[in-house]
């Protein structure tokens, strides 16, 4: 199935709208949460365990899998969907921001960027190229372009620097992906918390022409409220016709925000990462399995929720399990959360189409 | 179901059987191995991996249990089954083997055994009594009378008092579990690796005319030959009407050895804690995931195994799970290493049942 983007559905009131992203391994509904599979899988999950839960697509990080176990191994295995035995979308990010927020030393210049891997100290040096020959090696269905991301709060002289180098890399990605006969490749916008620097990068991205965009840097610390705005400013640039990807964003409530100003696909570490840390999500936010008063809560989690957890665990056994540092409490916290994530994307999606959202 | 022991065939060269033990919660084909459910749950498993596994029936310690969450929470809960979500047979241990090799402190008298939990260092005392009120409580199908373990090497006259007291102690167990109107109790056969002992040990015990017995005190160090000896002599004594359980066997040798000498029923952490470990069991023995050959072997961990992990997944990619600290690697190994366990015993059966054991 080729590359192609389908608005089905429009708010009235809003700016979000549902859609199908069609990719050579399936359609993705959106707007969708990708579960983090940072590593080659999403933790403490199986692939089955994945398809049950109603995942359309998976997120890899391009800096952790090219580090371990190396994309050339997984080239040799076939390919990323191949090796970790999943068929349905993956979509891959730049290693941009984990180069940013991970690596113990980097250095940007306008080549590219050079730094120590988190797990050995060992040199490495990403440019716009590498990480599209990285990703290419793991057929990915959707890839993105080596940007830079900057903290918050930042300076503007260096956000704008990262805006600039963002774009002439977006550039230059382009061409390579060609070269290479890529996967689809998105273009990212970023922009830190300025909106003139937002708007600027949105046009650049934009007049590349790309089948999709994601918008970075956000959700790194700024208020939602600022997050917001930027958003507002970047969707109301993007064309209409290509998907939009809020990376790393969030909780429960910055995606209902997101999607009501235009964002399309989400993903973040949220869901899985609370479920092993020990707290379960409900539309009432997060609550700590550990709590004394679930000592003798013989419910379960969620009485409507359909997961495996919810159908047939109460939250005493599982506050049990955790205490007991038992995996299988990580497992299932880990399946309620997700599945709780894939149920709230659904539901947004069906009042998007009947014009309740 | 009331519980019941039938014979469906025996080996015309060996002391094996194959057979039925039915019990309230469902029928275990023997021989049979439980997995080991320690604290409610069998390690990097659900409920749902163990019934696709072939499980049925597992193996809860009572000593785990007690401590935490404790019985009277249990009892609240429904009993073990209901507060586990664990429909099929469950077997107790009485915990005096955990006391004797987990507390950190313990005085035996003939009224019981006072101990430190190894969590807090709380104390406790363990009766007879006791024991039964808490597997009672568990709802266990099959409960086991509180013991005296001894190590091994060991002095004899230590042994023997071991022996007589785990008599003393069986006798009042039959009258408390009919005044209970507890779950099946079996008898338990000591004797640690003196002939005369275990020979004292068996007649005592089976004196008493209990509906299964267990054979405690093996595989705690002491050559395979000599095991085998114990229980040669043990089977031999043992009438023939109920079902043996080698508790705390083993590894797929000890377990192959010990059915040609009549045990019926085996439970151990050997294919759970290997995996976890990153060891796969194969009928070559034991490998470890993490071996750099395996690196890019792009091959099942064995081609003819039917479970999840070799289905789907690489040795290549399990090890990359593995080295990366992934949960879903424990799980993996888990999954493939019950399921080895399983097909051997239902080969086994099989093998009993056409008279090729």
């Amino acid at each position: 199935m080729d590359y192609k983007f389908e608005i089905t559905a429009k708010s009235k009131k809003t700016k979000a709208r549902a859609g199908k992203v069609y990719t050579p391994h399936g359609v993705i509904n959106t707007p969708a949460f990708m579960p983090i599979g940072t590593l080659g899988t999403v933790k403490a999950m199986t692939m089955r365990d994945l398809t049950e839960l109603g995942a359309e697509i998976i997120l890899g990080n391009t800096y952790h899998l090219y580090l371990r176990p190396g994309h050339e191994l997984i080239k040799e295995a076939g390919g990323l969907h191949k090796f970790i035995g999943w068929d349905k979308p993956i979509l891959t990010d730049s290693g941009g921001f984990q180069v940013f927020s991970l690596a113990h030393m980097r250095k940007v210049t306008d080549a590219g960027v050079e730094f120590t891997s988190h797990i050995d100290g060992a040199k490495h040096f990403f440019t716009p190229e590498k990480v599209l020959e990285v990703q290419t090696a793991f057929g990915s269905d959707i890839m993105m372009p080596l940007d830079e991301c900057v903290g918050y709060p930042c300076k503007k002289k260096e956000a704008e620097e990262a805006v600039a180098r963002t774009t002439r890399w977006a550039r230059k990605s382009k061409v390579e992906s060609r070269a290479l006969n890529a996967g689809t490749l998105f273009g990212i916008v970023q922009g830190a918390t300025f909106k003139d620097l937002r708007k600027r990068s949105a046009e650049e991205i934009a007049a590349l022409d790309f089948p999709g965009y994601a918008i970075g840097g956000l959700s790194v610390g700024e208020p939602q409220a600022e997050m917001f705005e930027m958003l507002d400013i970047v969707t109301g640039i993007l064309p209409d016709k290509a998907p939009r990807h809020l990376m790393g964003v969030g909780y429960a409530s910055d995606i209902l925000g997101a999607i009501k100003l235009g964002a399309d696909l989400f993903d973040c570490v949220i869901p899985t990462r609370l479920a092993r840390h020990g707290s379960f999500l409900t539309y009432e936010g997060k609550t700590s399995i550990r709590l004394n008063k679930l000592e003798k809560d013989f419910t379960p989690i969620d009485p409507e929720c359909d997961c495996y957890a919810c159908q047939n665990f109460t939250k005493a056994y599982i506050r049990h399990l955790f205490w007991a540092r038992e995996i299988t409490a990580m497992h299932l916290l880990t399946v309620h959360n997700l599945r709780f994530f894939m149920r709230m994307m659904a539901k947004v999606r069906q009042e998007i189409a009947s014009g309740e959202f």
